[in-house]
């Protein structure tokens, strides 16, 4: 256990909050811990018979396109499946018949709070996809066995992308 | 694409810094983006015969322990493979004969410059825990499969460390 000492809030922004805590730890000593506060997110594997959907979109914090699952930041204390069927929508086009929370997950626990729920999408109907305005997404469907061998290769490099179809093909098979 | 603008730094700690970039956008607008800099980690898969090692340890981010695969940040300049060397035998106090990269991945690239380097350890041998002065680390050795329900039943929820079970399974049979 860690007792929280002190916490003073560094940085206030849109997106994301930093806390700078001062924590005592189990031998009493006293420890600096920096916190990137997040409100949490969503990200769904939406599965096309035996495709997967994949978004394409430039990334400023990687300076490059990158191969994600749709996903997206939850509204202040929007439900997580709402946001999820909401996220498909916008950045797809798509919508689900039946969607399910798989599991969540810390993105990087050892300083950020965002917790990814993670859910999957079948019986999916194409509308038309509805981005926000900063947002430039091409969308893909992409056979299973393409997305491993991507994953494989390192061609796909995100973690949430990873997880959600390695779930897909040791959990649900 | 986006063309970088304008980049402020508004804060600068040990870990992370943080910048507020403005960035003009496929059609022509401006818009912003916050930037968690990060020098980048590593993580290690450490199999032991049929067993993983797994570690567990409170996080304040979560507020709560977490199950998670031996994992540290990069010295500045530090070469991964030497990292992941010296956090394997620091937290858990093996020394590895093989280990070798498997692949790479952002932890959160919608705001996150953080990459963990993941790689792969085998035949291990036991010398002793070199734990740093704020680290509380108990280690643990579990079969494969154990840690593969540990996923399913979210008792594990990192990320790196998710990843790198089902990678395992997937990747490596």
């Amino acid at each position: 256990m860690e007792e929280l000492i002190k916490s003073e809030l560094v940085y206030s922004g849109k997106l994301i909050k930093v806390r700078l805590d001062e924590v005592k730890l189990p031998n009493g000593k006293i420890s600096k811990r920096e916190i990137v506060v997040h409100r949490g997110a969503v990200a769904i594997l939406a599965l096309d018979n035996n495709n997967i959907i994949l978004i394409r979109q430039y990334r400023h914090a990687a300076g490059k396109f990158m191969w994600e699952i749709p996903a997206g930041t939850l509204e202040e204390g929007e439900d997580p499946l709402e946001c999820a069927k909401r996220e498909l929508l916008e950045e797809t086009g798509y919508v689900a018949n039946k969607i399910e929370k798989l599991i969540q997950f810390y993105v990087a626990v050892g300083y950020c709070t965002e917790i990814i729920h993670l859910f999957i999408a079948r019986e999916l109907k194409k509308l038309s996809q509805k981005t926000e305005e900063d947002e430039f997404i091409n969308v893909y469907s992409i056979p299973i066995d393409k997305a491993l061998e991507m994953i494989k290769n390192n061609e796909i490099e995100d973690a949430k992308t990873i997880i959600g179809i390695l779930m897909m093909k040791n959990v649900l098979r």
